[in-house]
């Protein structure tokens, strides 16, 4: 054991810890979710703090020795030597000091190390005055939460492209599998299991590309602001040099705010990008139900999709096979939906110069960054990759349907369609019979219309067929 | 117009309107929704007034003359005569004292009128001498919306009474209608649509009484407790007369709150009001989903449920009738759930010793419970009432089901019952057929399993009949 | 009365309005908020309209007298003439059909009058087949959300760029007006009240643009995808002429989405859009609370800003005065929080090929914008506008202080700082009495780091003035 | 290594662990968070799992050879002593399905060891048959989700009843420090800082009573519903049986729910469960969130509360100390609040016979329980415990405040006495010395009315002493 203090008194500290005083007041105090940083989050820290120090060495404000020495530990760190050297629990009071000092202790205690010294001489090099030089908790703690989300979001933009791929690749797949579209979860008009493949492949870029776009606000950092966004024992230089530094280190952009001292005060950017993955979430969850929907059966359903069989699905029901993967979707989607709750109940909850809720953002960001990358990973590798489509299932409801009746309307109208479809409804007869009855149509022209191909594009079909007798149909519908 | 001034200075106020110079203040201040008051809640409040004014009498401090005309005025808005004197917006600063001070100027200026004197003289009757006496926003107002939950309860507590009826009856009309059940979407057990609008109306009641349950809760006021709960300015005879004169007006019991502080500074009943319709809506969306379900297709769907056709359902597909009834009661209950988090985000803003936020959440509270309401009848009248069952849809369903090889499991055991299954999905054909050919079972024996009436009740299906084999098939099932 | 008939059946008709069946049909079936439809929408739709018929006669498939009379008809709808002709519930199933059928209905019978015929000969003009000409609800109604979302968002953003001006104008006049900033609610160091104002500013910039960054999303329409996406019945030169004749008539771009049946089938837009409204309101509120922080008191709180007196702040303590204006932000963005739920179940909720969710996310769309756009108005004309700084309580609040100390931070390092503060709390001495009292800086080394311009700005407060002493101090601060 | 099968296929089984081939593909499948089964879930199934197999040896359907070596098996997992053979990953699919066979494959395993045979021989001991008999996850998972809520929620119990004790003791304690009432955050009328306490006392035990009524309703089970709630399978004699074996063994009412079905396919209980804490998180969060606004300061701040100062509260601001025990309280509960959602989403998404998405609801319910009790354990160690007021700061505001006057009312009027107050904020001066200037009362009575006693109880301050010239004020007062 050795002995740390602080202002507040003395502590021991096992001597074979790299943290000290200030994690172990810490540890005492916040025992929440038993659970552990992120260690993306503990890798995009170090690279902060390593940043910071490169840039205090530029300024020639922190002496070299201590300052490589500084880097050296932060080096080691980024590469994950020390993950077990942070044990404070992720929702904390204190605005994340606890994880800035659980960081510069260990950067501190592990340079003393490498310097040849006893850990827990402060004196030599300090938590405060050389690892925390010109930062304090209120600029380092929020532009950790970025670095670490660029990392962390890299990994769902991976996720989400091969998503989307996929469904591309089921859509070409798929091109030719006649379907009934449905509205309302009622009989509507056909469409192409490969259109609904591709509406899916469009709407998971757009949500990619939304998130990315709200990815662009978190390199905006409010590095040099330090307490209250001021600037105050941050030279201009060192703020001008430490964003460099972080970009170099990342191989990514980043920049500092313009105002730094909104950029202190305000955490809206959290909210931006959780709103983001919700509404991405939001989209998944349709499309997992649509699956879902789909592949409802397999006798006493709609028996359109088989999905790969991944697990007994009961207990109790012999041959039960359930669509584990996408309910795991939607479940991990909501989870990503309640997580934006939480943001943005911590979003309002700031007071002047700083929100002092950011650990609990950053704890709700990571997991459904992470959640969603998984989530997205098993969807991918154990439902679509072995999605097939029930050909024969598709075809045999368009057959059987009543909805094509809307191909006729600008040929007789819509009064005189709705009564074919109605007379087919209580007749429960096939509405071609009921068409080729009435006079209206002769049966070339209605196989005219009535093609899959012109009837899944956009157009009035069977128009360019049925060209001579056009204007002749144009005044019966009148 | 006449002149009245308030303690910041002097306005102008038409002649023939009731209300004052606070109400002329707060609609300068406040254009927010354009929506008026509730006519309920405006009735609630004249209520409360009436009482305290009544409790006023009774210990003496309030002059009979000056008391009496409020008390007649107060009826007067009792009998909503005066709807159209109450023009503040419901969302509102100041925790509701424009709405108090509206009444207040409402009841004096028409006290005035009914004494024979000149509107304004409040010199003579005073808004916050008279019709306040006693009394602070900070008891009127929450209470207020108190009573007015109770006026609205009751008529929600009706239509979900009713809906559990007509749900109930439904059950017994539909009680030998044998249909698939479904779990995961996926065909399950056999199951009677009795059964299942039976549970409907199980969970209904469930929800009717958590509510009326919460409902409890608003009977507990604070009228007395005044500025901050403590009774600054009402007399101990007068908070516990006004409590029963309340009571003797409305025919329901209120109570005095014990802590008057705590009931003046927390708002959390109102949550918990708002929780449970919530919480009855999530179980209603799941109903009304489970109808679009069952009435899809109607070609290409389960088709299970033929609902009422109550509105031609697309403008460009001729014969198209949509499930309208139930998407409206998806949206309005989607409603009440925003509206509960309104509610939370106002209930937690509350500082000290009031929550200022409680006119936003009286104007979500009070949306909530008249949607719900009106959106409950309109799916009786236009959708419960009509509905009918497409009885040999859902046994043909049935007859060509597999997951009814579950109440074999008790006979043969799991894992011949999914080799049996396995066989049945691979081949296609029908699961009694496979049954048969195998001799783990007699064809009397599979037939007394296989009946409707013992699938679909507790028990091990056939159990009786089999009796005397039973010893034997659990050797097999070992 | 007159009679009219659709395919469930005849109904009467009042004969001098110019709805017709169908939208007497959705007021028998949705009675729910007894709200109106917002005539923004209206008027939007009306604009949507239009642009079909002009790109119908365009493409030679609409009759040109019957165009040129629904174009008249639409102008005048789109001119506000006809808004009390539209008397559905804004709630309401179908997925905005009746809304859709309404205006068909109104354009029809206006059309019909206009050529001298009777209302209700839809023989001659169809709500149906030319009104409703290669359109479907599907395309039309969110395509009518989207231009009503562009009017009030050019309303919302006007608000929210005055609000920005009218804080940078305060963030010059307080631009010297020294105060104590804090975090955690506690004293951190000095700020000036310009600062403060200043980022709140750029605060509500930057959530300007993030609104104005979502509304480019609405610009994509569907307009021509019809009933699934798939485009049956509609023409692709009418698909291409529709959206220019929109954005003609808008004076605004509006685009056909690549894939038309995604834009169908998902309505993430509308979240993408509320969920900036929220994020934007998530700002408002941390600033509407600071502000109410600040004035509080005015004699038992921080008493730095003094708010304009708008009203008697109670009902029964004489002489309050209430931030009624911050409060009722406050409010307005809880609500715009609880829509944007609303909103996110109704987009998760949708099934292949259409969410039936649509009118109640435009319900609270229009709700949200409209409500914070007032709200925004009533916080700049009768807060902001009037708004004052209480400068020598400010003052006083830093003479006060102990937080000052930090400035010292580089110059004698962390602890001995941290020593110097703990000193001075636990004494109730000035702190600048204590660090004279202390050898480490003379008088004027203090004076020099201690200056509030010094003190405010990045770097280390003094730096330059104790440059020939620097190097000294840091051999102390080690 | 062994090798196990199911009706998918054959998969090796490390040989040392006690689950199985179903256990194995759904740590395949589920990879999404990454946690554990909470260690009270994993025990709560067990005891079910007990009482099925002791209720199914009491029917004499189960071999008492094999059930009682389940009974041992469920016996040591209950203990906690196999809690590293529980993989499976909380969020996942298939309703609990890999929770229960993970758990029927452990049970069996462990009781084939027990016996003597080889882990792996199902043959002799089956998951399915005799693990699971009689059961289905579809009642088993729910159950244990609500025993293990009976576990749970008892320490939270035990955690308010803590906290409300805490704070009576407080109120006692600070039962004279007389401090200034506030609304809306401005001066109100005096009050006692005891009677704070007692008030946030008050609601917390609302709060735990509200929690309390909730979990009565977990008590009600679905044992013996199986599948879909009819009851196949399950025979009454044991349904009767299961729910006194689980009430014997948990020393816990449970009873089994009048309508299997409706309790088979609702998951609102856990809606109403997570409501219950939702309401009492807002209610925290308002106590936590006035602790920190009477904490504010020390110097710049209210400055009523001492809080224990529990860790250097900032990287940069030496002596800095911040409220982290309140802030981290705050944090806690937007966690619990946006679980909330979360729970909400997954409970609406339920169809037909079974709402999947139990995994996501138990994940959140155990987390909001698990992380609420240790918040409030953290907050009544680390900071109510060792709270103090600053009474003479306190006392301090009471004697600058204007707001005092209000206890003037009922003697002089509103009118005058806003007069008196607006004179008093317009010079700055005492508001004692300005009442006395104006001859309405004489200092006796002032003395009299204004008495710390005499306004902070229910009454008209003063009114007995005034007794004899009260007649006489009344006519002022008119």
């Amino acid at each position: 054991m050795r002995t740390e203090h602080d202002f507040l008194g003395e502590m021991n500290v096992p001597d074979d810890v790299y943290y000290g005083v200030q994690t172990m007041r810490a540890m005492e105090n916040f025992h929440i979710t038993g659970e552990h940083l992120d260690p993306d989050f503990i890798k995009a820290m170090a690279i902060v703090k390593k940043a910071a120090a490169l840039a205090n060495m530029d300024t020639g404000r922190l002496n070299p020795a201590i300052g490589n020495a500084l880097v050296q530990a932060a080096s080691e760190v980024i590469e994950g030597k020390w993950n077990d050297q942070f044990p404070v629990d992720p929702i904390q009071g204190g605005a994340g000091t606890s994880v800035n000092m659980n960081m510069n202790e260990v950067l501190c205690n592990r340079a003393l190390e490498i310097t040849g010294k006893a850990k827990g001489r402060y004196d030599l090099v300090s938590p405060n005055n050389h690892a925390n030089m010109a930062q304090s908790t209120n600029d380092v703690f929020p532009t950790s939460i970025k670095v670490c989300l660029v990392i962390k979001g890299q990994k769902l933009m991976e996720a989400l492209k091969e998503l989307e791929g996929g469904l591309d690749e089921k859509s070409d797949e798929f091109r030719d599998v006649l379907k009934m579209g449905r509205t309302h979860l009622q009989d509507a008009v056909p469409i192409t299991l490969g259109q609904e493949m591709g509406a899916y492949a469009s709407a998971v870029r757009r949500g990619r590309k939304r998130i990315e776009r709200t990815l662009e606000g978190v390199r905006v950092i409010n590095m040099g602001g330090t307490a209250v966004g001021t600037g105050l024992n941050a030279e201009p230089a060192y703020i001008k040099a430490v964003a460099a530094k972080l970009s170099m280190l990342t191989g990514e952009i980043f920049v500092t705010a313009r105002n730094l001292i909104d950029m202190t005060n305000n955490t809206d950017i959290f909210s931006d990008v959780s709103g983001s993955m919700k509404t991405t979430a939001l989209m998944l969850i349709k499309m997992a139900n649509d699956f879902r929907l789909m592949a409802s059966g397999p006798r006493c359903g709609l028996n359109e999709l088989k999905l790969p069989a991944r697990q007994p699905g009961s207990s109790i029901m012999p041959g039960k096979v359930n669509p584990v993967m996408a309910e795991v979707l939607d479940q991990t989607c909501y989870q990503v939906i309640g997580n934006d709750t939480v943001i943005s109940l911590a979003v309002e909850n700031g007071q002047f110069e700083l929100n002092v809720m950011e650990p609990v953002m950053a704890f709700n960001l990571f997991h459904s960054m992470q959640y969603l990358t998984n989530a997205i990973h098993a969807f991918i590798n154990n439902l679509l990759n072995g999605l097939e489509a029930n050909r024969s299932q598709c075809q045999s409801w368009v057959d059987h349907s009543v909805g094509i009746v809307t191909a006729l309307l600008p040929h007789i109208g819509y009064e005189r369609s709705a009564m074919l479809a109605k007379e087919a409804y209580t007749t429960g007869r096939p509405i071609r019979d009921i068409i080729l009855e009435h006079d209206y149509l002769t049966k070339e022209q209605v196989d005219c219309i009535l093609s899959p191909d012109e009837m899944t594009k956009p157009g009035i079909a069977g128009k360019r067929a049925l060209d001579r007798s056009y204007a002749k149909q144009q005044k019966i519908s009148g």
